[in-house]
């Protein structure tokens, strides 16, 4: 068993309003210094040892990204 | 400016009806091998080099996580 993280980013052209409204929180809040956030998506899989880069990718690309408005990376953790 | 990541994932012993809905979809999908999947949040946050990881600790742990349910890990990249 392997495990494998899929995060998944709204794309820098995409309007981010989850993101802003934490931004806007944070100043009510008092808190100071943070430019920016913008929130996405992270998937942990348990895959089998047998499953190859190529399988995550296609899963990664087709199930879990809308890659109209989203980016994503995969990486194997451990 | 620094770009911090804010991770924010299901306990474990928390159920997770979204990332077993992946696990379904994949199943009839034909794609063999994936044992789970979890999913959470990530969120990117660019921060002024002022900010202490102090402070980030707390607007993770207050803002972005609802501790009774999900864990969250800071760290920071770049």
């Amino acid at each position: 068993m392997a495990r494998v993280v899929v995060d998944v980013m709204p794309k820098a052209e995409i309007l981010d309003p989850q993101g802003q409204a934490i931004v806007g929180a944070l100043g009510r809040l008092g808190v100071a210094g943070i430019a920016d956030v913008r929130q996405g998506k992270r998937f942990e899989l348990e895959v089998d040892d047998s499953v190859d880069d190529a399988t995550l990718e296609r899963i990664a690309e087709e199930l879990l990204t809308n890659t109209v408005i989203e980016n994503f990376s995969v990486s194997r953790v451990s």
